[in-house]
């Protein structure tokens, strides 16, 4: 499968770069950085601290969409609405694995799935998937006097808090208790706060270090307590994951994916 | 209720005693030791540290039980075989905890349950149900590419390893990848071990303090991991687990149930 | 040793009643509830738990004070405040658990510590005072390079965040970094707060069900962590850390000691 | 400095070759593998995944140790032994890793040391060298009312159990109780064990998936555990370890030294 990395230059795009490399069947056939980005020109190969792979850093998605059947991004929302236009017009697999979407990226995300296919997800690992599937499970199957926590850490460089993955594990239990997260979330907690809210479902944000990515939910009832937790220990299976999304979405039809879809763990 | 603590002098049975008088509904109708035990004829309330009950601890099993609904039973293999038997006879609901019971005990339980109801469980904690059923279910999803490792701490008087939770759970992941767990049971390495086979299910067990019960099932895969975790924080928790048997039990037709039955898990 | 618990009706006063009734060589002289508490009159033991002792609880705390050789309070700071003058003009031993206290009580306690001996810690376990030592020396041998989180869990009851032995641990970072902690405190992480502050020291407080208390302090560097925790497993524990406190202070000169003078982890 | 990476083919090997790529003030000057391997003649930087260096993998160890100023050594105590009279005749640090040496293995280790500084430890990162540090410490200030336990979790392909990283915790444990370890190692229960033997130092090794390493010191006393845990993120930080200690040990005079020396940590 014929690959393009957008965002080739950053830190989940040299990440990506490596990931097709190491998979068989699959090739880059572009890497893309913005107009005006340093890398431009350079070997991506090189860029991704690879032997020379003779693909050299360009700023022309279009041009690359078209020779390709795929495209992984982990750029940033507005970037990420607008190669969603240029895949669709290219009828080409989008794997979306970037953060902070707002309702009106969604909301073109979603109009571009009519011409192709796209896989979107906060996180693009087995494990978190599976994760949130068990937390939608017991949430639904405690009931709320049970008291839900999250807890997640990351490397320093984190700019954002909670994590993506959190918030989507926070979902999850919300879902399972079929109430809406917005009305429960408790993100921080500091001086007289007084009692736990009942319902609530907590947030609890570490940030240190060079962590790949830690997350924790905890139920805590009455004289015992049930944990569910996920260890990231490498960032090389978040890229793994988009490279497995992109060779599951070749040849379907138009539409908006899930990883659940990608793993088969819809049923769970 | 009425409700028989048999083994009522050593530490389950005063937490179950204690259980009963915090429990609506349930009272305890009499006390059993061995004969010959110390704590014949001293007042069950006082041996728990409750204010005096007048309930006098006696070794007449059979005439506590035709005056009650319930009996619940910690204690060993052999005596908790031939409490089925008295239980049987008088018709009353056995809840039994006791570990370590052989496929001989067991079969004997089985006959015994034609004539009353017998619910048996190695935990009666919600908790460890329930992570039960989700260590099915993930062992299931996975496949042994991600490797199960099962570890668990117990206080420094216990003198069986790995716990009865322990097995349960290597069972039920055992159960999820349709495999009999006794030939895949590792339970113990040092030395020159080699590297990890195939399929193994490990089991560790910590002794130390006065833990009460702590149990993680890690699942292991390339670059991540998913950890299922128990904390029991409190003794009580388990009497607590026995009551609610026995209250489900109540009017049930003779049978062999599990803790999953009484929980209402079985369709996890 | 003849002790007096205040507070003698509420969660902990109950607690170091019974610790009191389980330690040889100390007797419960009197037991202390405000003015208008139901609980005056009522027999102390069974208040606790424990079988009747025959210490009716009283308001009269000077009379009770001048009859004993020493005093348990962990009441609220105005009220410690209070008995405090009381404990120095009957010269008796003062140990107190109170949390939230401000300079301004601390500076009568000062004053009151001319007369009779305080002892006095945020926490009276000793897993938790030899772990803030080590949280010292380790903040002391590592640079900023290794960024601080603490984080804790207490049950869904309890009011302030973080808590007072978080507060503790924090204080013995800062004292190993030579720094104020007030400067480098963040206690809480919601949106897009940026990336982490250079020796941020940073507490996050969870809360559910029954947990006693958790504490973990972790020192996240460059591809590695060095984690320092301390699980409560039995809120006892710092009734018997009071008790230990009171008998260490007997017949000690007046001051203001800490729980480390007690445990003689000084030199640590 | 100039440095030489024996066993330059292995996983180790590589990581070290990349370490000294990324380390400035230091160059690659050969790469070592046995005679026969596979990888002699290969371009070192790209078996290490990096860009073509031009240094080609040679057999001929002699004639690079007497080019080079140091030598990184993570191979087999035999081949250790072998190098390190090398290194001695050559006058370079030499730094080993090797683990599972035997005191034969040690004694021909402290004979080369007399000719050239040989630094040597069972594991190279800051964290694991002042974690052995602190539970020295515990270990002699807690009674041994306080029981030990050691647990570790590595991938599914390390041979052997405990790892040496907790055999070097164990030490540091055993000397803090000035017990002989041997004495009191428990390395595995499974079965009717008995209680906790007094003084024990309990060792549990998991294994499983690609984890890198993961220790956790356990002292469990009466109602309270005191844990004190490393984890490693990245094997690469060995490599930078033993980087750092090569860097230190120039110019160093002859003789035997720990990482503790490298780090500075001897008087914790």
């Amino acid at each position: 499968m014929r690959l393009v990395v957008v965002g080739a230059a950053g830190r989940m795009g040299r990440m990506l770069i490596k990931a097709i490399a190491a998979t068989e069947g699959c090739t880059l056939s572009a890497a893309i950085e913005r107009p005006g980005s340093e890398a431009l020109g350079q070997d991506a190969g090189v860029l991704a601290g690879l032997p020379a792979n003779g693909v050299l850093v360009s700023d022309d998605a279009l041009a690359a969409f078209v020779e390709a059947e795929g495209v992984l991004d982990f750029t940033a929302p507005d970037a990420t609405v607008a190669f969603a236009g240029l895949a669709a017009q290219a009828r080409i697999v989008h794997v979306v694995g970037t953060t902070g979407m707002e309702p009106s990226h969604l909301a073109r995300l979603e109009a571009a799935s009519r011409h192709a296919a796209i896989i979107r997800s906060g996180n693009m690992s087995l494990g978190v998937n599976l994760l949130a599937g068990l937390v939608r499970k017991v949430a639904a199957t405690l009931g709320t006097d049970w008291d839900i926590e999250i807890v997640e850490m990351h490397h320093r460089m984190k700019v954002d808090a909670p994590s993506g993955t959190a918030v989507l594990l926070g979902e999850a239990a919300a879902e399972g208790r079929a109430v809406p997260l917005a009305e429960h979330r408790v993100a921080s907690r500091d001086g007289q706060v007084g009692a736990r809210p009942p319902g609530a479902i907590g947030f609890a944000a570490l940030r240190g270090g060079t962590v790949v990515g830690d997350h924790k939910v905890i139920f805590a009832g009455a004289g015992e307590r049930l944990e569910l937790s996920h260890v990231a220990e490498d960032r090389s299976l978040f890229a793994q994951g988009a490279v497995k999304a992109a060779l599951w979405g070749r040849g379907r039809k138009p539409g908006l994916y899930a990883m659940t879809d990608v793993l088969g763990l819809d049923n769970l």
